[in-house]
């Protein structure tokens, strides 16, 4: 019934690949099947105007997307001059979810940047992108505890996303393109390794959708995000 | 327990005024508690490029806060020269919840401009949009029925929103300012008079939650919408 | 003769609402006929980096309206991402004319910020903004007074403004939207208290006009600002 | 008095030199004093959307000063990436000053565009602007009546400008930097060839100033207007 | 004496990978050592208004580069809301390059739009970018003569770039980096398949240098514009 | 054979005029036959944020053209919101050319900003500046030892700069605009007194060149900056 012959709760393949980005502290490439995000995180001894001087650090994340990363070419947002509505409400999201999982103190007054750029698209790039900011994270963590820079390790948990979506009448797990824009509804969900909810959207895109439909949903991004998990804790090792 | 002594699942107190602009085709004053929201609904004979040409109508909303809406004053985003990325995620929300309930093949060729300024700020400024943009595009589609503009209602069921939070451990229902920016976790949810899911956005704010604690704040949501519907209802006769 | 049958030397009904905002030192709902101002005054310990470090204070003003204030919807000037040339000339004749009448000493090294939004306009938005504006900061320095942050007095003298134009050949005061889009001429006047010029601003919109034209705008303009500056006393107490 | 040793009512020396463009149909070097405006009146066959498919045109005008015009550089607006609010109202006024005397039936569905350069600012380049624009503009439409494009003149008279301002308590005419950065009250007057009202904005720069005073301006400038109206005969010939 | 070892003349290693993108018509990753730039040629069925309705196509580039691309993270240009003046002349360079060697008739009204994406920066990524670029160019012009889309090939000639400099002293080809921030001088070189100059910019960095110098520089150019010419007709096969 | 009637290797009419600014510290306008550029250098007290503390000195240049400076009215780029491509290019061009002859030491930490505004244009419009540049770039620095603000000449060379191009398949010096827009070939060569090389951009614009005709047309450049390094000695007494 899917595009891609899968099963509805079966993942598209994952790879979160490490080390793609020569001067960065941390990086992922993160692909689920053909969506390929390039995930950076930087440390800058500098914290934002609002946080200066409380002496805990920030956790901070920017998504861009390539002009051709989808099937016809988009406008490139630096040539537009503004980033548009939804680029900025996944890049928020992905920094929300970051910090869920940050101890700031630990951190010390010093900033994390999470640079995602999704290289190509076909569904799932947000959730994608907050999958391998993790292992880019954990990675720039690391390296400051291994430099002795911080001597408390600022992650305290795993944090994890999908997205799933009700595609001709059945719930399904990790949409991708074709399924997405035409699924009746769709959710992403973010959790951390123990399973708390960090976040969920969840938007009925043609119709309302059920309080049953959202829980099948909800069970269906429960199985994934417990085999990203998994991948994440092999990839940062 | 709560500032206003009101139990966990009491709503403010809520009316939605109308008639609040002498021109638009349709206006409400949405009040929830001290949060003021002034909404218009203003047809235009036009769609954005992207509709043109198929016969069919387009719901769109912007939302803007004045700039001493808050506690402190904040800047004027038509001065910044920018919207913030929280505006463009309310105002892309907004958008959405109502053209979940409207049958754009009804509308005909033809767009409904929804505007929310918040007057007054004191937490829950996007449900309270929502549930007030409703009523002032109940009253846009009556005018374009009673002027024979349109002949069939495009408006297929309500659609009303609150937002919920876990406040001290507590699951409460309507969250105030003070409540909101102390929350562990809060959700805004949006539904249908039929008690279907338009949208469910959910956040821990300082730690990840439980899906108990999601059910619960689920639960008030539906009891406090279930009272909205009612005064929109009351509002749009 | 005028569409509201005044006669030519009749202000619309005033009203000068204060107490409408929760959070600002000073608010004031300035009405002439239906149109309708929200204006607040808010208080900020610091002063824009022209004017550091001198222990003086200044008052500016920002305006605004709302996209539905007027017939048609507007654009928002925020999604615009800028001001528009209008926009600006108005807040700049706004600050200008309630620094005429600050003593900035007397205020010390802070400044009060003017936020004027047009909730409905039918003519005279920016000397409605005027007239109320004085009212609002009237409060706000009251506020410092009663507080005990500053000392003297800033407020020198009360400033006012109201519009006149000749409308079918007419000389009449304060025009409504209907009549100011008519008008062979119409002049804007910001006097003191005491009836000083504070500013004069009157252009030829079709033709130009006479010497003898002007006299009498400007004859009118006195007797209406001396109506203003008693409402205006009212509603400071 | 002065400081450069003029009498109340005497003009700086003024030259109105044309043919200072090799492209644009109409040129003209504005000096009033070392005050120097480079002004080119340019024909375009279109109009701004709001005028299309009337078959009458539009007079609009630009302005804008280099960096080095001022005793201090000031920043260039181009690199800012916007136009200061001072330089849209003054643009915004030549515009309007110009279209006061302008036939737009006899311009046909045309735009003439004024370009204001202040090359060298010592107060006065707004009216200098307005001035020199009158024959630029002059200049253009002769040009439009000898080629044929059009038949009947739409100059339907001159139009001219001049700043006044009270000065160590003294009205004087045609205030330079030095006087206008210190001037009690200053005014800009624009009026036609026959003497009507164009445009008049008078301020109070650090009091309310007296009706004696303003009629005592409006004398002076009267006054220089009319040598000026001469000048603009002379140029245009 | 140079930083990788290499002898004055020598490439780094260099590869142009095709196929890097599932939706592009033409795609390469060009890789000059550490330096790594992501290339796609799209097809779009419009041309920019200045080229409309004159039947002939149009190549354009735009270039960008990923935050971490560098030894420090810089500012995503799409966030700061306008693109560097170092940007805009490279792509601007890269698209008159393009358009030396190709047809324009003979691609028919469209235009193929080059992005060019530094994933990785040690220098030369505008050299990088030009010589990724005509492999994907090659790419999307086969696959227009594949789909019978046009019948005439619009590629004249291929064209390749290269940097070389002045680096302690000695004439260096392909700088990276280290070099690059330390030349006395440097150059970038754009040849023609057939070794007419398509684009030369040569800067001092430090001082001036001599004619000497720069032809030296040309000298190992084309050397080196050689090899890359052979690497091209493989990579395009 | 050329427009003019000039010999291929003939410079236009070629005038430096200095003291045509009454306020800044150095000023030329420099005029190559119809193209005039007004140049004014004006030091400021202050470094750019990335040169702070240093103790060195650093000068910048912006470039702008007047609307009308062209054959038909281009857009005032302060009203667009921003600079051209091409105007960032040449302003870059500038800067780093006067830097090249300039001991930042012995400046101090101040900067000089070079404007050069285009009051009229024939071809060659970055070259007059930067050869006009030059002169008022020396009577700044010169004003700066007279005055006794630094002691020793931050002056090392001259630097002055002209086009050459492959007109109608000849190589010909210092192209006029009708020439520019029809060459083959054209280069912009900077050279500074010495006749070493500080910048070189070399475009083939219909086609590759070769370098037998790059060769002339940089001995043509050699002969022309000859002569105008003379003209500005002589300017610059």
């Amino acid at each position: 019934m899917r595009p891609s012959d899968r099963t509805p709760d079966m993942l598209r393949a994952v790879t979160l690949e490490t080390g793609v980005n020569r001067y960065a502290e941390g990086s992922c490439l993160a692909s689920f099947g053909h969506t390929k995000v390039l995930i950076t995180a930087s440390v800058e001894e500098r914290v934002p105007g609002f946080m200066r001087g409380r002496g805990v650090g920030w956790v901070t994340a920017e998504y861009g997307m390539l002009p051709r990363a989808t099937h016809t070419r988009g406008r490139r947002e630096a040539s537009e001059g503004k980033q548009s509505g939804r680029t900025q409400e996944i890049q928020r999201l992905i920094g929300r979810s970051l910090r869920a999982i940050i101890d700031p103190a630990a951190l010390g007054e010093r900033q994390i940047s999470i640079d995602c750029d999704v290289v190509q698209a076909d569904g799932g790039t947000r959730t994608a992108a907050i999958t391998g900011a993790w292992v880019a994270l954990r990675q720039a963590t690391r390296y400051l505890l291994d430099e002795g820079v911080i001597t408390t390790d600022p992650i305290l948990d795993q944090v994890a996303a999908i997205s799933c979506g009700v595609y001709k009448g059945v719930p399904v797990l990790d949409l991708e393109y074709e399924e997405d824009s035409n699924a009746e509804a769709d959710a992403n969900f973010v959790l951390t390794g123990k399973g708390d909810i960090v976040e969920i959207q969840a938007t009925g895109e043609k119709r309302g959708f059920t309080q049953g439909e959202f829980e099948a949903l909800f069970g269906l991004a429960r199985k994934g995000i417990g085999e990203l998990v998994t991948l994440q804790q092999s990839a940062a090792k």
